[in-house]
Formats: structure tokens, sequence, C-alpha cells
């Protein structure tokens, strides 16, 4: 995926201090899966860049700088949501068996399941760390603390939103409603507290805070339901995975759920049947392509989609914010939710 | 294990708090595993009372009062401490595989490896809220991000511990300065956690908070090596397991490290011939025993448990606390260090 311009203009200055927030400390394996996962070395320990897209830290700073707020000053806060997510992938790479990211060994793929939990407790120990380097920032302690408690907050939600994914693998029977409060709480809440570590960094009142948070939480899950979409109907280019690599692993994204509930019927049993498979093979996974089709199940997609994006920017246009960056911000989120197939 | 007055005293109070701590909320399977796991309910979600011993929590109030404050105001720390030992030992259970604690299913045997993982990251986000509630006791912000920074350092060091830990099960080779830095990771850290926030809770200055850590991690320290001669020589009756359970499960306890480096050659290379075993039988659990009995090693793990438990009383016996408060403490530390065999 390419990245936007105004999202990758503070790569390199999180890349950085993300660098000097880990330690190079013992034990050296535990410090080697970490830097590893962040893409840092490869799993000999040598120099390797495949960093990941930071969108979420962007989006902090962005939304630091769209408030009035110097973007330094938001670093900690940025590296924290940062950290955060990528706890998330190590154990969720564990949770999913996936074995491969970013065209690399997963981490519990190099050195095992029983260390990976540990190289993921460990971000999310490293993520907390860099919260209260607000205060190095000269942010308020009362500022400082609750930064850290809406970095609990919604950590606690991603994991509530992870449980939920967990529990729709063995259930044929997910409603709507479910999935939008999965998605909402596992992807929505980390945009969530992007935005509002963005805002109070920048020293914004509770308000606006609050509808940061808001605006960030919807932004999050548009971007969940593209997500979906492209593990459908993506093209290996610009995904990195096969069309249609989420039917194989018989995911309950968006688009499954709106067919096994919203189809006609002899189609919904027929994707019952398949989805109850241990394993789909290339004409199954043709076969599933084609009820989703028949059911216009891509058109109902981009229109919830296209909803919540609208819904989300009318929201950011009516927030008080400097104009240029709060431009910038717009462009980044437009991006982001523009991802084409 | 019986628990001494001091230490139970305040369980009831510590166990409400906790309590208040759990949300009710969705999904219910995640709270549902939680609430297993801290003992309060059956796998089913029916009322239990399967409590742990709230050692490290009762340490943590223990200290406050003996710093000279109301230990009232300490129990978000000594809960946000006694959910990071459960966070831990929810992860632990999957990485080795235990299937039962205090006689119960572990979560990852209920729910599977996924979701006991989900279980263990909640744990810990709600460890970081129950810390950051210290500011509703009245403690000055700078002192609540100084309680949470001491949280998160040591949990970090936890987890720098456990990789240790999980990394000596292949090796023959582990030296008796690596076991002890792994212990003094993986269970001084939370101890000496427990008594800093102990400190910190009381309003206690820089110094005595600092001497009441390394207090606190050598009183951990010496607790592990006693939990190490348990799992060797511990009668059923006591610790819940038949004896030699660490044997058969060829953990490397101190006991075991001792022998693989200090026994004479002989038994060294048998020693290491059976650890090198897939699974040991009873036949083996003896020869192991005899090893062990032939080199002294009971002898040695109690001389240096004995050691340690009287330099981290006399340091606290020098430090300046309520006479009478300090006295318990000194109790509940003998208590937990005279464990018989």
């Amino acid at each position: 995926m390419r990245t936007a311009p105004p999202l990758a203009r503070y790569r390199r200055e999180l890349d950085e201090y993300l660098r000097s927030l880990v330690p190079d400390g013992s034990p050296q394996l535990l410090y080697q899966m970490v830097r590893y996962h962040l893409g840092w070395e490869d799993a000999e320990g040598r120099p390797d860049n495949a960093i990941g897209k930071g969108l979420r830290s962007s989006l902090c700073l962005l939304t630091c700088e769209a408030a009035g707020g110097d973007l330094r000053r938001a670093l900690p806060a940025a590296a924290a949501v940062e950290l955060v997510h990528n706890f998330s992938l190590v154990h969720d790479d564990i949770q999913d068996r996936d074995a491969e990211r970013h065209h690399r060994p997963t981490v519990w793929r190099v050195w095992g399941e029983a260390q990976a939990i540990n190289a993921g407790d460990a971000v999310l120990a490293l993520a907390r760390l860099a919260i209260l380097k607000l205060a190095d920032e000269g942010l308020p302690p009362q500022t400082v603390a609750s930064a850290a408690r809406v970095l609990d907050e919604r950590t606690l939600e991603m994991v509530e939103g992870q449980t939920l994914d967990v529990s729709f693998e063995d259930r044929l029977d997910v409603a709507l409603p479910d999935y939008i409060e999965m998605i909402e709480k596992k992807t929505g809440a980390l945009f969530d507290c992007a935005f509002r570590l963005g805002g109070l960094s920048a020293g914004a009142d509770g308000p606006l805070v609050e509808r940061l948070g808001r605006t960030g939480r919807t932004l999050g899950t548009v971007f969940q339901i593209r997500d979906d979409m492209l593990g459908i109907w993506g093209e290996e280019a610009d995904t990195g995975k096969p069309i249609g690599a989420d039917i194989r692993r018989r995911k309950k994204s968006l688009p499954i759920v709106y067919a096994l509930t919203e189809a006609r019927s002899g189609a919904r049993d027929e994707l019952r049947v398949l989805y109850g498979k241990a394993a789909l093979d290339d004409e199954d996974v043709g076969r599933v392509l084609r009820i989703l089709e028949d059911a216009g199940v891509q058109r109902y997609c981009a229109a919830i989609a296209a909803r919540k994006k609208n819904a989300a920017l009318r929201e950011l246009g009516q927030l008080e914010l400097k104009p240029r960056a709060a431009a910038e911000l717009r462009e980044a989120a437009e991006f982001l939710l523009e991802r084409e197939f």
C-alpha cells in the first residue's frame, strides 16, 4: 500500500523515537523478538527495514497538530499507540495461526508460541512506559494520567474486540450488530485512542477530545470494513495476499457476515455448508465469490463504508481545528478510506 | 498453604475492591474467564470461592501501614499488583502447558489458548486501570504517575524473567547467576513492586521507597527459592502436588541448576541424561532425588535462602517504619519464608 504524504511525513521521527524506547538489555532474545516484529531486524538480528505503515501513530500526530499542538509533544502518545497496535498483532498472529506478516514469518513461527506471548506482553508494557513519557514533554501530570487512562481503556476494549473476533470463528450465526460491535472495539477503539491522545497532547479541552475520539472511532470502523473488503476482493499486488485470502481462512468478515444473514435462503444455506468445512479449496472460494456477487455484497459494504466515512468527515469538519492541519488530517483519512481494489 | 494472620487480615477488603474493578460487560466470555481465573466463579459462571493467597497484595498493604500510611489508600496499588500477578499466571499456564491451578483446570484448558491469551491481556489492562485509581484516594498526580511507572517497569522485568525461564527449558547449561537473574526478575520484581507501591501510597520519600523495593525484591527471591524447594521436597498435603512434581516436569529450578553445575561429574552426567529425556517416570524421579541428596542440594538451597532472608530482614530492621506495623510486616515475611516441607 502506498502511503499518503501527510501520513508519511513524520514516519522517520516516529521511527527514531520508537527505537529509543526499546531497551537493548537482557534477555537479548526478548528485545530481539521485539525489534524483529517492529521490522528493524531480521530473525538473525541483522538490520532490516520492514517497517509497518504507522497509520495510527501518524493520525495521532496529525490530530495533535490539527488541535493546535506541537506534534513533537505527541511523540510519546503516538509511539504508545503504535506499540499497543503491535502488541495486538503479535498476539493475534498466534491466535489466528498466521504464519506470515509483511512477507516475513510471524514471531511465533520463528520463536514458538510461548516466547511470542512474552514478546507481545513486553510490547504492551513498553507502550505503557511510552505514554508516561508525555510528562517529559512538559504536559501537566493530570493530563498524563488522563492519557494513560485513555490508553488503558482503549487497550481493554481492543482485547474485548479480539475476544469477540475469536469467538466468531466457530459461529455461523453472527448478526450484523455483533459484527459492528466487534470491529468498533477491535479496530475502532485504537483509532479513537490515537485521535484522543493527539488532542490531549495538544492540550485540547474535554469536549474536543471526546469528539475527536468519536470521529477516530468511526474512521477506524470504516478502515476495518475496507480491510475486510480488500481481504476478499483486493488484488494481490495491493494487499500482498491472493484474491479471496480471507475466504480461504474462513474469516467472518463483514461480507461473509452479511451474506450469511441477508443473502436469499438457498445461497445462505450453500454458504453455511461451505463455511462449515474444515478447509476451502479453489473451487469453494469461487463459489463463495459468486454467492457474494449474486447477493450484491460488495455494493452493500461500500455503501456502509461511504455512509460512515461521510459521517466522520462531517464531524471532523465541524470541529474547531487549525485549518491547514485539519485539511491534512482530512486528506489522510480520505486516502485511508479510498484504497482501491 | 495456611496464611499468617497479618497477611490474611485485609483479604476481604482487597477481594471486594478487586471485584469492583472487573466489569460485568460485553463480551461476557472475556470477563467470565477473568472471574473464573480469580476464583470467584466456576467454569459455568456459578459462584465459587477458590481465591488465591493474595500474598503480594497483602504485603503491599502491610508496607503502606509500616510506612505510616492508611492502608485503604493503597488498595488500588495492591489490586494492581495482584492483577499483574494473575495476568502472568494466565499466560504462564499456557506457556508451561499446565493443566491445573489450585485444583481447577487452567483458563486455556477450559476456553482454549487463543481466548486465554485474551484473558491474560485483559487482566493486565485492568491492572493498569487499577493503579490509576490511586488518584481517587487523594494521591498527588505526580505520585500516581510514579506508581504507574513502577508498575510498568516491574511488569516488563517480570516478562524478561519469564522469557529467561522459558528459554531455560531447552538448556542443560544454565549457570547459577543466570538462574538468580531469572528469579530476581520473574518473582523478585513484583515483590519489589508491591513494597515500593506500598511506600508510595503512604507518601514515603524516594530513598525509603527505593530501600523498600530492594528489600521486597530480596524477599521475593527467597520466596521463589523456597517455592523451588517445595516443588521438589514439599509434601502433597502442603503443595497440592505429588512429591517430585517439578522433577517430573523437568523444571530447571534452583536444586536442578545447582546439581547440573555443582554435583560430582558422574552424578552430573547421569542428571543430564535424565533431563535430556522426553518424559521422566517414577524410577527416574527417584534417581534424581538420590542425586540431589548425595550432592547436598537441599542444604545448599536452604543456606542461600537463609542468607538472603536474613539480609532482607536486616535491611527491613534498619528502615524508619512504624514499629507495630513493621513487626507485622516482618512476621509476615518470616512466615512466607519458613514454609516447612
